[in-house]
């Protein structure tokens, strides 16, 4: 299968923050190739930033140093940008759309719903474009986002709560900076009243990899932690806001940078065989869904 | 069922440190009321600690303020000090027997298998007296022992290792200060190299309370989390030392302060329900095991 042919999948670089941005640049790298190499379009989305300006200045000149020419900066102040036809033709013909740090609520509030929204899932799921977003980009992710939420020692029914995000991830939530700031209490408490979700947590300098229709891998430095309540039994219907809640029988899984597993009917078998009792993760975030 | 017969079950109160010792003093109580109350003998051991006559002050004072009044301290120095038939001769009449932090690889380096071992085995399991234990006194009562190990962000391969605990509990390892210092990445480092134990992490001022034969309670101010890598599917016999493990599907419960469990056969059904994913846990921890 040609490189072109490979990228029509589609590909979510979803990066738990503090990627090396000096040295090896490791993760940004592999979101510039899956892009398509030197020669891909390359936008990037500021809008979770207050300081958007700075951090386009500082991407511009990462990519710039990966040898990306075409590189543009879509600076989204309202929603009437996001909405406006410059921006969304510069992501209509964008090979790899980079969504940086900040507050994922200040970026949902200003691009959620709009055309470049819109724009953004065509690029992933018709044109098969790569979608990276760090921190806040990364959480912005899924379609139930955790917008926030105090990190404690021990998980607390109704300490975080969720907003929508984007959706090119569905019956997940994305946590990052996830071993550093010690979030596993944080996702526990969502997924304790949330059962229906999959926590995601990514370390710093780390990205969880997702080719649609094929597989996951993970890149950096750390490891993705994930967490499944589904078989899971607890009390937290019948405690009081604040308390801990019981919870047995919670999955968890660790994938450390390395780990790559290939859909057992993916098109590639490019990682190992998958570990039975993480296919069911699998096939959810690969997941090809539809323009909807 | 009389206070006195159900004494005979033989009770362990496992403490992740930091107990209480001036206000409620919830735990240092329940482990006085568990071993008679008022009239009970209560002997304290202060072999881990390197300052056991300070440490012997505080819990004399706290046992005291809560009514003991026949009290002792086995201050063991040598392997022959516990093996004297003045301490052997105080641990065989003791109602509650306390073990308190330090180190607990000098704990067992002093008693473990020494005639005050068997004696406190015998006291357990016989008379069915209480056996309290905090921070390493929490770590020495099981089998396989925590004897040291890093506290890292993840998870490593070699970076923790076991020694020999003095036996109260099989098939487990206990962790202390556990949310407080973050140990839950030490405790897969553990479980990920033995999948034959089921790792316990302690919080502070929290303990695990185990009715052999009957059932289990949590008390105090956090948590226990349980760890269970028997379902598990991992890489870890193939990496290098040091590396951070794939870990696939390691259950995890949370049981905070309240948990309350009886075994479907016990003697009493004091505690709710057992969800059936803890049943194994329950049933190995109250295990009845014998004098061998």
């Amino acid at each position: 299968m040609s490189e072109q042919a490979k990228q029509k999948n589609g590909h979510l670089v979803i990066i738990g923050g503090g990627e090396d941005r000096k040295h090896d640049m490791e993760i940004l790298s592999r979101f510039v190739e899956l892009s398509g190499g030197a020669s891909a379009r390359i936008v990037v989305i500021t809008a979770a930033s207050q300081i958007a300006d700075e951090m386009w200045q500082i991407y511009d000149g990462v990519f710039g140093t990966l040898g990306v020419k075409e590189r543009a900066h879509c600076e989204i102040t309202s929603r009437e940008d996001a909405n406006s036809e410059d921006f969304v033709r510069k992501v209509g013909e964008a090979d790899g759309i980079f969504m940086t740090g900040g507050d994922q609520k200040r970026l949902l509030a200003l691009i959620g719903g709009t055309a470049m929204d819109a724009e953004m899932h065509n690029a992933l799921k018709v044109r098969g474009a790569t979608i990276g977003g760090t921190s806040a980009g990364a959480s912005a992710m899924s379609g139930h986002m955790l917008a926030q939420g105090r990190t404690d020692l021990l998980p607390e029914k109704g300490s975080v709560s969720l907003g929508a995000g984007l959706g090119f991830l569905h019956r997940v939530v994305v946590d990052q900076h996830f071993s550093e700031r010690q979030r596993l209490s944080r996702l526990l408490s969502v997924v304790a009243q949330n059962p229906y979700l999959q926590g995601i947590g990514i370390d710093e300098d780390t990205a969880l990899i997702i080719e649609r229709g094929v597989g996951i891998e993970v890149v950096g430095e750390g490891a993705v932690t994930v967490v499944d309540g589904r078989s899971m039994s607890t009390n937290v219907a019948e405690i009081k806001d604040r308390a801990t809640p019981e919870l047995i029988d919670v999955r968890l899984h660790l994938l450390p940078a390395g780990s790559k597993y290939s859909l057992p009917d993916g098109q590639e078998q490019t990682g190992k065989r998958v570990p039975p009792q993480l296919l069911d993760f699998l096939e959810n975030v690969t997941k090809r869904t539809t323009l909807s």
